[in-house]
């Protein structure tokens, strides 16, 4: 599969690219899109895929203490603050192939084209592929980067694989990840050592596709509450036999509950919250479930969404209040597992001006939006470290296989960071 | 497992009564509960212990065409119509051991009771533990009882088994079934050869217990119409960044159709009709849901059950209606499989009369009441032989591991079959 990356030549052309984005989606084929699984063979594969390419162009790349690829070009002073430009490789199942590759890939050309121009960065650039950015495979997001700050708990750690049931912490074990540091909730990495934390991503929503922009600027990013499992206990029965009023119905208690919380969320916006609210997962008991018989378990995911913290805490708050009623009319119960906390981040002032010139430069429209979705940015931002988000255009969202990013937006979102690593705000 | 039977005595003891359900249970252990499935292992495996349990006491034995277990008793006139005794020895995954056993055993015990006082029968008497009564295997219920009478389609012999995906005609034909006949609609048993079909069984609803009835006679049989699969389309996205007004998803969609249904069951309730309302099935699509990831998919089960066939074709247009008018508010589709029909059946005046009377004689109140439950008796109903039920008081319901029927109530139960099959009204 892997392209004699060598005698591609010296030009950074738009073969290039996409047979980099080829080669990452032939090595990750799964069903009708791609998965590369969080600190896992999906995703260390492409990690491997980067670090050779770098090295085929003579840049030195090698693992941190949470087994990110860090790939580096020493600047002018490398004593002073290093600039990280991030992002991660990891997929959702089947999910696309530009979620998260596109920055680190990204970031890789602007060092590439560097080297190639013997061009030295003011300060020093480390290109980070993080690990486990997906919440997909051990229910937690951002697990690389929170790693990185001290921010994984021992329960992080004990968290389970979606399908081996294999703990992270087994899995990060066996990449050589030395994890008591990260039990103890050490710093693996000094923040006021980074002088800014630039990430390019796709867009994930439908905006820049509607508005008509090839690259945005990120003023912030939504934090989020999560379940990863609800079970709603009711009591099996036989489906013909037991009258409704005599009923613990799982699956039409979770319905209530369920569609309560659509209707909340429908009221809430149409006061101007920022909120989204979805149910990603949701399963009967696979093991004694049928047709004609009374589901006595539902179990199903939660996950909100907001730019504000305190609709983030009310919402939850309705929640739990509306699974307590339900629970009482119907005569069910709602076991909640551990709740996880993302905060909302805001990015850095200077790094988005100084974006917002650059795309200005290259006669691009200088647009600044907000992320409805969460990234490593916003880890890095609560970690004090000044963070920016460059936008990608890219039709039909991401986390399915139709994402669709059209090379020439890519590089144009490339030459505004290329252009920003070169004249960082400092 | 298997005990002496041949040294247990001639008296058919509670004792006796006990281990016969405790060996069926201990062969079937699964889980919580029991599990013997239909055309499968478990259910031949029933059929196997009960005909060297017959054999054991000098009774004979076959399988029909449609590998049905028959135990057979000639009555004193030999060539005139037969009384079946029957039920069903399959259960649904991790069941209960009493539903559907109770009716085989009751069946074999009142020809071992005749067997060993030399009591001649006034009409041969066929004891029948029919193959598939339970939908849980291939999504389609009375498939033994069904087969005798030409009511299979092609399409029912297509069926999928739940965990192997192998067809029904596959597991018939691996018992020795010729399904020649059976694709054509042929009828393997001649309705004017048969008396009556008696049929005891647990009842699967808590009425019996809360009005404190050992044994009651049946009325009548509620029916249904099912989809086994129903499949809401939306459209995949990621969770943070696609807002309310472009989502189509799968999951809330789902929700907002059965939450309107079980409304409109509430409503329908309080204006006295007879109706109940499952989906015991409900599930995200395994191989691409995360919890970031909006649903594209969510299938589900349906079953809609009442004692008459207007209600339920009137409640299933209602149940299209809504599916569509959901569908074009939230830009989603709803996919039907093919739907099942069971009619609702009416139980033999002159049988329900005679058992009635058999109650009385034992001290019993003679309690008639509907049965929520379908059971082979409707199918037998519906083919015109006269049919009859008795109930077995039963806590717990049925379909699950915790179903528990006293073995002085069964007794009851048998002693009343006992004295109906000696007593025919003919």
């Amino acid at each position: 599969m892997k392209r004699d990356l060598k005698n591609i030549g010296s030009r950074v052309s738009k073969e290039f690219v996409a047979n980099i984005f080829d080669d990452l989606r032939q090595m990750s084929v799964d069903g009708p899109g791609v998965s590369r699984s969080t600190y896992g063979p999906g995703e260390t594969a492409a990690m491997k895929y980067c670090a050779e390419l770098a090295e085929s162009e003579g840049l030195s790349s090698y693992y941190d203490d949470a087994a990110n690829l860090v790939i580096k070009l020493p600047g002018k002073v490398p004593d002073e603050p290093f600039i990280i430009c991030g992002s991660h490789l990891d997929t959702v199942p089947q999910g696309g192939n530009f979620d998260g590759a596109a920055g680190v890939v990204a970031g890789l050309l602007s060092l590439i084209r560097m080297k190639r121009e013997g061009v030295l960065p003011p300060r020093t650039i480390r290109v980070m592929a993080l690990r486990g950015e997906e919440s997909a495979w051990f229910g937690q997001c951002y697990l690389g980067s929170s790693a990185l700050f001290g921010n994984l708990t021992k329960e992080d750690l004990a968290r389970t694989h979606r399908s081996t049931g294999k703990t992270l912490e087994t899995y990060m074990v066996e990449l050589g990840v030395k994890t008591k540091p990260i039990l103890a909730g050490e710093n693996l990495i000094d923040a006021s050592a980074i002088a800014g934390y630039i990430e390019l991503h796709i867009e994930q929503g439908p905006v820049m596709v509607a508005r008509d922009l090839p690259v945005a600027i990120v003023t912030g990013l939504r934090g989020n509450i999560r379940h990863q499992k609800i079970i709603c206990h009711g009591d099996a029965g036989h489906a013909g036999a037991v009258p409704r009023w005599l009923r613990h119905d799982a699956v039409i208690s979770t319905v209530d509950l369920l569609h309560r919380l659509d209707s909340h969320w429908a009221a809430l916006q149409e006061r101007g919250l920022d909120l989204v609210l979805t149910t990603g997962m949701l399963t009967t008991n696979q093991n004694d479930h049928a047709m004609s018989r009374i589901p006595g378990e539902c179990e199903f995911c939660l996950e909100i969404r907001s730019q504000s913290i305190d609709t983030l805490e009310a919402f939850y708050q309705l929640v739990r209040t509306e699974a307590a009623s339900v629970g009482s009319e119907r005569g069910v119960s709602f076991e909640f597992d551990e709740r996880s906390l993302t905060l909302p981040a805001v990015m850095n002032d200077r790094w988005i001006k100084r974006l917002l010139e650059c795309c200005e430069k290259k006669g691009l429209d200088p647009e600044p939006i907000p992320s409805g979705a969460g990234h490593d940015a916003a880890v890095f931002a609560n970690a004090g470290v000044p963070s920016a988000m460059i936008f990608v255009r890219n039709e039909n969202g991401s986390h399915n296989p139709n994402e669709s990013m059209e090379i020439e937006d890519f590089m144009c979102g490339v030459d505004v960071l290329h252009a920003a690593l070169l004249n960082p705000p400092l």
